[in-house]
């Protein structure tokens, strides 16, 4: 590998060229109008406009990319995360043209982005899964009898709904028996199909995910992130490792990951994400994310390993260059997702001209961000600004230290979610590690904060 | 402690505050006029203006220095590098304010500051000094006789000089023979004093020094960092761990320097400095400098802890709270120190008006600095404007690293030494490791660089 095209923008695109200098490689950025003076354009040691600013028309266009890496003399691609990260198309049409996608095999990416095919393999690794039926139920006996398989509460789900619409809780038989004619009803009308399904619903769930490194013949992981604290499933604090997960859940999280990989010959870095049951100690598969994660970083601080510098050499052919043994995690780091948002209007994404920028530094502090001083936050894309990420030798350290990082971050020009996470670090829950998926939503609403 | 004044400007005043304010400590920066607006003024929770630009007038002053504490409501005082941070009549005079003094007692301060002392120490201690005559020699027949003890090369240091000056370098017998007289005659001319006495000449030494931490009653090491490129015995360029120090060899420096604190009841962290004979494989103790050391990071980086909040933590009574087995170190560090100079004018410190300031940034990538876009490099202090200090997971990893972070370093407005440091890591003597205390001025001569 000698030149690498970056398929992406922002603070991504930036930390993707830095893996590659880190290693020699030269980079091409790529950029839309909108991002013509951007960070990651200047950055680079070559750039390539692909077309105008809205990302359908740039960095979600594959003949535009393809062009810019055959015009630049790229070699291969790194595809970052979203925008073409997961498209089996993208890695296909790269391959295809003779360069090496920086990520799995098309075939892996397809089969991992399909939730059904996804469950399957996982069930064939012995991964566990989220208990319910293999499909709908015939009507109310069959799903009585599903339930007391499945273990209440249940959630009872439409088998044609999606995005969380139609969907009920139900604690106990009687209370199934009152929903389930009343929810079939209701699906039929709203998706033609009252076809309802069965599934465990996990009370108090934390969102943990497990960091992982594949060469096609051999995995291994690189411990586990904590990302319970979402606002519509969006992540906006993760640590590294799981404040909340015992060693020997650990060991069953990670060995259960290793086999996933193992089972689909997986190469490149990837995450596979659970629900953990805090109340039995269980833990379900919930999806592979088969590129990089936006909280990678914590893992990196960790762990001492480079992941984008990891995936760019398994991309050029090399075999995993450490055994399990080798991955010690030490210390505790945690993400703050720093936007352009304003908290106080319903998290309304807030572009605009940036003023004056003052950015974390400091020992222990790592700012992953495309912002500058004067620079501008375009209104096309998402509206993450920086990463701050902190690293302390244990967790309350590195909460201290949270505290001095985020009161150093300060831009003039538009509304940013730090101080929610000031007022985050003043919570006793938080900082006892004590919450679960629904704790964030419900803090911003009891602060009066739409959620 | 409930409130620090920070005896210092620039980087490790802001590095101070900063660990402060992770420990949950209030912070008072003390500034000289010319610091009114400077990040170390702004970034503490308080400011005190204490006197005229030169730091004769400043943060030189004892009495303007108490005054601030006692305003400001300060319980300790915190004096960084240079300035009052080794005059024993400073810590003693905090003390007598009622405050506290963070760094070691003043008897010790003094005691360390006093060569001839703090070598009778070391020796008691069982710590290696370099062989030589215990004070002058009579006549050429003693000199002789004592060089045979010491072995050859020798130098021939005038008793009444200093600075280096009237120092003679003789290899045998012959030469000695040859050179006393004479030398002996120009000491007496210069000094007033013809009394010679000898010294073992380290033709191949590196100049390695062990962090040290130390609670008055226990004493630890916190390994090693390598200095020996230096420009007029200014560093330069510093790693952790010393890449040219054997295991062995690092056992006995490491224990040498424990002892040596234990001899002394060391409270606080401090750093013993030694010559390592690379010919033969022997450490010879120089001096030990009884406060933080401005390559500290790069034990930070390559160890977990927090040097400056070790010192707060003792400073404020709390026992060591690590075992010498916690202390492990992870991967390697280097320092590069970018000064305000202009290396094609014979480092002459070039103050002046920045403009834009782009500092490195992204993983494993630490910058410690006071430069800001749009700030002043005054004329009257040091001129120190970055450390930029990388980590790898070895070294070849920190050096690829450390190219792509002086990279992206750049300042307008004044000259640095920024793109020297990018020319040494192409050198092949730098990435192997292979060089001595004389190697970066011999370096710097054949460029055409003065030294």
């Amino acid at each position: 590998m000698k030149r690498l095209l970056v398929a992406n923008r922002g603070e991504i695109a930036v930390r993707i060229i830095r893996a590659a200098r880190d290693l020699g490689i030269a980079t091409v950025a790529v950029h839309s109008k909108a991002d013509a003076d951007a960070l990651h354009t200047r950055l680079a040691d070559a750039a390539v406009e692909i077309g105008p600013s809205p990302a359908s028309k740039s960095y979600l266009v594959v003949d535009a990319i393809l062009a810019a890496a055959k015009d630049s003399g790229a070699d291969a691609v790194h595809p970052g995360y979203g925008f073409l990260s997961e498209r089996a198309g993208f890695a296909a049409a790269v391959a295809g043209a003779g360069l090496t996608f920086v990520g799995p095999d098309a075939s892996v990416i397809e089969k991992m982005g399909d939730k059904v095919a996804a469950r399957e393999i996982a069930r064939a690794a012995g991964v566990p899964t989220v208990p319910g039926t293999p499909g709908g139920v015939a009507g109310v006996d069959e799903a009585l009898a599903a339930a007391e398989d499945v273990g209440y509460p249940v959630m009872l789900k439409a088998a044609a709904g999606g995005g969380g619409r139609g969907i009920r809780v139900v604690d106990d038989a009687d209370a199934l028996r009152t929903a389930f004619g009343q929810a079939s009803q209701e699906a039929a009308k709203a998706f033609g199909d009252g076809t309802m399904y069965l599934e465990r619903f996990v009370t108090h769930a934390r969102h943990v995910e497990v960091q992982v490194l594949g060469d096609g013949s051999d995995a291994m992981h690189l411990l586990d992130r904590e990302c319970s604290l979402q606002r519509r499933r969006q992540k906006m604090v993760e640590e590294a490792v799981a404040p909340g997960v015992s060693g020997d859940l650990r060991t069953r999280m990670t060995d259960a990951s290793v086999a996933l990989c193992r089972e689909v010959g997986y190469r490149s870095a990837g995450t596979v994400e659970y629900l953990v049951d805090d109340d039995t100690g269980e833990f379900f598969f919930i999806e592979m994310n088969t590129r990089i994660q936006v909280e990678h970083p914590t893992t990196e601080l960790v762990t001492g390993i480079d992941l984008v510098a990891e995936q760019l050499r398994i991309a050029a052919g090399e075999p995993l260059r450490f055994a399990q043994d080798d991955v010690v995690g030490r210390g505790h780091a945690i993400e703050f997702r720093v936007c352009a948002e304003d908290p106080a209007n319903n998290f309304m994404p807030a572009p605009g001209d940036l003023g004056r920028v003052t950015l974390p530094a400091g020992p222990w502090v790592r700012c992953d961000t495309w912002a500058e001083p004067d620079g501008k936050v375009p209104p096309f894309y998402d509206s993450l600004l920086a990463k701050v990420i902190v690293w302390g030798a244990d967790r309350e350290e590195a909460l201290r230290r949270s505290r001095r990082a985020l009161a150093e971050f300060s831009v003039a020009g538009v509304p940013t979610t730090a101080g929610l996470f000031t007022e985050l670090l003043d919570e006793e829950w938080f900082r006892a590690a004590d919450f679960h998926t629904a704790t964030l939503e419900r803090w911003l609403a009891d602060r009066g904060e739409s959620t």
